[in-house]
């Protein structure tokens, strides 16, 4: 603490960093950097050693971590995800008791960063290889879940009124459709207006926020 | 007419056949051709030299026709594009005076056919390929335009009327989002019950069919 630190120290404080923690921290710099080199370079250009390159990790170390290609690409998405759910549902503490249009915005906006063009790419590429489909599939299925879940929660939607479970559903779907119209060009302008309109249709079809 | 043609009377036949027509035909089989194999094999297994055997037609005569690979999938997504949105008002002649359910559920299930998934992976792949992305672009937005006027038309959306225009839009994103969840799994029953529901959302939102 407020020394200026010389290599030797540096050694001796990572040293002292317990093994487990090391491997964690290894393992989520890989992740994170597959879905970065995902988003950039879709499924042709992502390899184990591309990505351990870019986490500055050995490609060893890499194949402990992830055995293959599928492992590593398919783990990094679901991780993402669940990051990006978390930090969703911790902009919301209030849940449903809070402003309805802000967390449909929040929720669409889900789909339009990094992680939902690895999400694509990984998606597009398992519907022609027949060793990532499986995988996807189920990784698709869980993720989806996970976020009709939050959804759910933060939009205050009670899914026993008739229609709100379908309502729920079609905006992740639109959002899911204005991910892909700004896969090429900078749609913002144009989704925000839709945003508005479709948050207002829906605030009626799912009536007072459920608690 | 009548007799069991030999094949001296075929090839006659073919020589009567106007040779603009032949061409004509023979462009014809290239795109389709290319759109299922686009569909089939994504971007990276898609050459036109794939595409001509395909299409029973020699290499030559397709490059005559498309000098380049992006010249060939980019006019043949172009092509089926055109051929369903002629189909889909064929098929509502009455137009903004029929069953708006039923243009809403026509309108989707032009997402999830071969012509979706050869734009999705071509869309997929301009993302990452400087040579594809202004092309697909430009192709995204004029194919983007004449649906959005189909819908309006079929629909009988008065865009005058406020939230009208956005309400068309935010139903087209959700098609193609929903179009995306088909990819890897057969989502017909789930997304039946979403286009319900958004249906009914969308005819309050327009109110009355404008003709």
């Amino acid at each position: 603490m407020g020394g200026v630190s010389t290599v030797g120290d540096r050694v001796d404080r990572a040293d002292r960093v317990p093994k487990q923690d090391r491997s964690r921290a290894t393992r989520q710099r890989l992740l994170e950097a597959a879905v970065a080199c995902l988003a950039e370079h879709g499924w042709a250009g992502s390899t184990v050693s591309v990505v351990a390159e870019r986490a500055g990790v050995s490609r060893g170390a890499a194949q402990h971590h992830f055995p293959t290609r599928e492992d590593l690409f398919t783990a990094a998405v679901e991780y993402v995800a669940e990051e990006r759910s978390t930090a969703l549902r911790a902009l919301f503490p209030e849940g449903a008791a809070g402003d309805r249009r802000a967390v449909v915005s929040a929720l669409v906006d889900l789909y339009t960063g990094p992680l939902f063009r690895a999400a694509l790419h990984l998606w597009v590429a398992a519907s022609n290889e027949e060793q990532l489909r499986p995988r996807v599939t189920e990784l698709e299925a869980r993720v989806g879940r996970e976020t009709h879940r939050i959804a759910v929660d933060l939009l205050g939607a009670d899914e026993s009124r008739p229609g709100a479970r379908e309502s729920v559903q079609g905006l992740l779907d639109m959002a899911r459709g204005l991910g892909l119209a700004n896969l090429l060009t900078d749609d913002t302008a144009r989704r925000d207006r839709v945003v508005a309109q479709w948050a207002a249709l829906l605030d009626d079809a799912l009536g007072e926020a459920s608690g």
